[in-house]
């Protein structure tokens, strides 16, 4: 059977992930030093409180942990999750309003399927996180970037853009935002630019989605707040376990009202139903042991330091433009002279190093600026690595 | 904000679901005794071997469980997936060829998504499982009905279905099955029935999306080979860890061709882009421990005997026709003279039963067919209780 032939539009417009995909694959091999995947570094887990929570819950809810569970996730892990939104990030937040998914991703996706149709536009910053990108294209919705800065998206860009979608018939309804230690950027929005971006969201109608993945990963300077704690209407915050616990679970959850977050809970029906009760019990008796705060303390400085050291290392690298300093998450930018998409593969094979070329973040990858960008992580190599691998990559630009 | 005014297309056409939603979350509450839901029984679980195996998992791959893993399934749960799809089913089966993913349903929503477009047909029996209309539903996609008696689909309505859509200029492309131990039938198809549809299949273009979920909880003779068996490079199979291991895992897998999962990868790392490294390794350490065959193996009776004890007790409710004795499975599907959902309200609060009312089950949940019939399942409760169960059912049934 010609499986290819029979593909879907949604499965042809996933098509372009492949590549992503098989650099990641690729870059698992022996040998290699990846700065490629946005992997927790495994030094940052807690092995020993992890296992005493589990431990915990195969004790006390060992058969109710093996079975189905409520829809929008287990009552006391909502809770939990709601009474840590309100204290951590000053969001008001009732159980009710939390619906707790597998992962982020799956938070941004029932999010974006619930309030975009077919030919809808996404506002996007450009480069933006790729699974948002791919997500508005599986759904026939189409990525429209805003221009931004370092400070955030340009407020004049983003009304200017719902202008002209308005003008030419098509509504302007929902902007994906990372705003805080951005997937791919590293970059922050600032209070400033948070109020006014929130500011022409509601003279447009627009809904925002926030992801807020690495927000607890700040090295330096608290973090400005939450725009779900400016503007808690018109906000839908997406948060992860990921990064403050471990990805292995495939936990995350979406905070926004009632009324949506019932109807998410509808779209994930069609997904996996319910998210596994056994993780959801794992992270509620971790995250009440204060395993969460204890993990995102000591992972703060650990990251700190790689940071650092990929910055240092990296001031052999002839760039385009000066690097910026990410003041927290698991990125640095950069942009050369030359398409990295094409360094790629000899990278790989010859200096054993691997990133993310920067092409995939954005609306256009084939446009010029999407060609000479990529995206380096100091996340998952281990730190007494970090120099060596940035050197890998220093070598395999100059001999490109 | 009000957000009910926002909604896509979509997220409208998942509202239905809500209701059944409802009478989930209603039928858990304390004193109802629920035959509803298909949960298994939690008497099923083998907690003592689940908690070795997860300490094995934490001893020996703790921090590979806490990070991400590969977007297909860790190699080692696929390969023995793969070899216990030969050994069980004589599927021949690589590696390659499975794609793990977050429960049953995932696997189903990655199929149609990737094989079929807006206004395409799914083709399915009428009823069938109504997450896989939902599915459809959502996607876009029109569930087309195919009839069928006690042995299955009838070929000859399968051929004039096809005939009839390619006539109009659309494309049979997908037919969803569920063929051994229905849900929500319980009828199995027979052998003879199956090489036909197979036939019907072949000569109209069509792939077979198989539902394996209840497939190894059969009660009396061995099932019927599975269609993956039959025609391998026709039927994509779809399988649970759930009525195997346990649902709170949110685990299964699908066997397919390599490019088509592939495929189906892509759109996965749209929903979670990775199934849960903790669980996937917890299913592998269980299984090879022998953990599944165990479980598998002291389930039937169990369920046999609940079965029974069902079918029993049922023989004073008034049906329409004689009710059927499913072979296998978790669910008795029953005729009655009146509109079961008219009934559920008061069922649920005067006599402290639930169940689901069969209309959701149908392509056309209005049709007379679809308002007479109502699924039970003798999975949940526990055996002592099930003859006050359908006594209360049959109060219920009687008192309207």
């Amino acid at each position: 059977m010609n499986w290819k032939a029979r593909f879907s539009g949604a499965a042809e417009r996933v098509a372009d992930a492949d590549a992503v995909r098989a650099i990641l694959e690729l870059a698992e091999r022996p040998g290699i030093l990846s700065l490629a995947g946005g992997m927790p570094d495994p030094a940052v887990f807690r092995v020993g409180e992890t296992r005493e929570a589990m431990e915990r819950v195969l004790r006390d809810h060992a058969r109710e942990s093996l079975n189905y569970s409520p829809n929008p996730g287990i009552t006391p892990l909502r809770e939990f999750l709601a009474e840590r939104m309100e204290r951590i990030e000053s969001v008001p937040c009732r159980a009710e309003e939390v619906l707790v998914v597998s992962g982020g991703v799956e938070g941004i996706r029932h999010v974006t399927n619930a309030l975009l149709d077919p030919g809808d536009p996404l506002l996007v910053e450009d480069p933006t996180y790729m699974v948002a990108l791919q997500i508005a294209r599986e759904l026939g919705a189409a990525p429209v970037p805003v221009r931004g800065d370092r400070d955030g998206p340009i407020p004049e860009s983003l009304d200017e853009v719902c202008a002209g979608l308005t003008a030419s018939g098509r509504r302007p309804r929902l902007l994906y935002a990372n705003p805080t230690f951005s997937n791919p950027t590293g970059r922050t929005w600032s209070l400033d630019r948070r109020r006014k971006i929130i500011e022409v969201a509601e003279r447009r109608g627009l809904v925002i989605l926030e992801d807020h993945a690495y927000a607890e990963l700040g090295y330096e300077r608290p973090a400005p707040p939450a725009l779900k704690a400016l503007a808690p209407d018109r906000v839908i915050l997406v948060h992860t376990f990921s990064k403050i616990f471990g990805p292995g679970l495939r936990l995350g959850w979406v905070v926004a009202k009632a009324a949506l977050i019932r109807r998410l809970g509808l779209l994930k029906l069609g997904t996996d139903q319910c998210s596994g009760a056994l993780v959801q019990r794992l992270a509620l008796a971790y995250g009440e042991a204060g395993g969460i705060r204890t993990q995102v303390e000591r992972s703060r400085p650990l990251y700190r330091r790689k940071r650092d050291l990929m910055l240092e290392a990296l001031a052999e690298l002839p760039t385009r433009r000066p690097i910026e300093r990410p003041g927290g998450g698991f990125f640095v930018w950069v942009e050369i002279g030359r398409d990295p998409g094409a360094l790629l593969p000899a990278a790989i094979r010859r200096f054993r190093v691997a990133f993310v070329a920067g092409d995939c973040f954005f609306t256009d990858p084939a446009s010029p600026a999407a060609r000479r960008t990529l995206r380096l992580s100091f996340s998952q190599v281990a730190e007494a690595r970090i120099p060596e691998a940035v050197a890998r990559l220093v070598e395999a630009v100059r001999d490109a």
